[in-house]
């Protein structure tokens, strides 16, 4: 299975290609050519095509896309036709946000339960969730078939939550936390340093000023 | 002013190059070779030496970076060397969601302001934020020299609520709302598409599951 490999930039398009079809299926479109979609999503018709033809079986050469055939099998690709179940490892500021954040999720992606090591917390609630105690993570990933960990702790228990969550079971590390970590090759991987973003962004904002764009 | 043209690849590993040589500042490390660098951070030697030698002045070839000294080049060039006054559209979940993740931010960052179109929520608290109404945002972006808007509103309001800020004079859209936004040249924007990271989490989840490992 040699044409399994997609790279990662692939990968990271086809959320984008979903949302896209999404829109256009809430707006009524049935039928999209590669040319429409292009125009649409910024991305050239070669390249849509190309991306596409990794997963092969998408063709109807010259009659377009379905808008909803493409977007359900993108959503099969994805894994996104099943349940994914989800722990919060850590309910301080960054925790809560996530926590609050996956409140504006509808369906596949869903947090059972809220984890902390700080005595303080744990008890109290977040949103409807009793904050649980740190300890009892690997009991109730096996117990409660949990799939996803999302770090939220500090920068100093990242990689050892991380670690924990991944002996207990879980098939993904969704990280949040300030550093970088690592998972063994069994356990998916995913990294959003949002401060990164917001750096990028200062930068974009003093280049545009430096080059007299701003008024 | 040929060589300012920076790619937005290089720019977006400084923020990474940034926080290892706040964790080496942290550890009291004060020189690093590029080799070094290039094994704690995962990208080669030549790259290192590469994505640094743009912004040029880091010379000391032989003798290794000074830790201090990159770090606050970094920060220069990514202008982390001031304040930035920052506005949340939308108090809703997504709203509360980096809103709490702003108060995880030390320094550079400052949300100035929460807004909402909702007349529901207006007056209401968000930390200890009092959410104002929507209307008032262009004369609150004069006064209050508002740099950055951060919008947390609905797919639906996402382009209007970019336009006001545009027009009300900010220098940064940083994007939530789950759909792609216009901004005019003069304005920088980021775009954070938490959900297109976690559909690909889900993508090699899935991915290693078919090629036999998992358990």
């Amino acid at each position: 299975m040699k044409n399994t490999k997609i790279s990662n930039a692939v990968i990271n398009r086809l959320p984008r290609y979903r949302r896209y079809l999404k829109e256009l299926e809430k707006k009524g479109v049935e039928k999209i050519s590669s040319k429409e979609f292009s125009e649409l999503i910024g991305y050239t018709a070669s390249q849509i095509r190309q991306d596409l033809n990794n997963f092969g079986g998408f063709g109807q050469q010259g009659y377009g896309y379905s808008v909803k055939g493409l977007r359900e099998e993108i959503e099969a690709i994805l894994g996104l036709d099943r349940e994914y179940r989800m722990v919060i490892m850590g309910a301080g500021n960054l925790g809560k946000a996530i926590y609050n954040y996956t409140k504006t999720f509808k369906g596949a992606f869903r947090v059972v339960g809220v984890f902390e090591i700080r005595k303080d917390l744990i008890g109290k609630k977040l949103g409807t969730h009793e904050i649980m105690d740190y300890e009892g993570i690997v009991e109730f990933v096996e117990t409660e078939h949990v799939d996803i960990g999302i770090i939220c702790v500090d920068r100093e228990n990242a990689q050892e939550v991380a670690d924990k969550l991944c002996f207990a079971g879980v098939k993904g590390i969704w990280n949040f936390a300030r550093t970088d970590i690592e998972v063994p090759p069994h356990v998916a991987l995913e990294v959003v340093h949002l401060s990164d973003s917001l750096h990028a962004l200062a930068y974009h904002m003093n280049d545009i000023k430096k080059k007299g764009g701003s008024r």
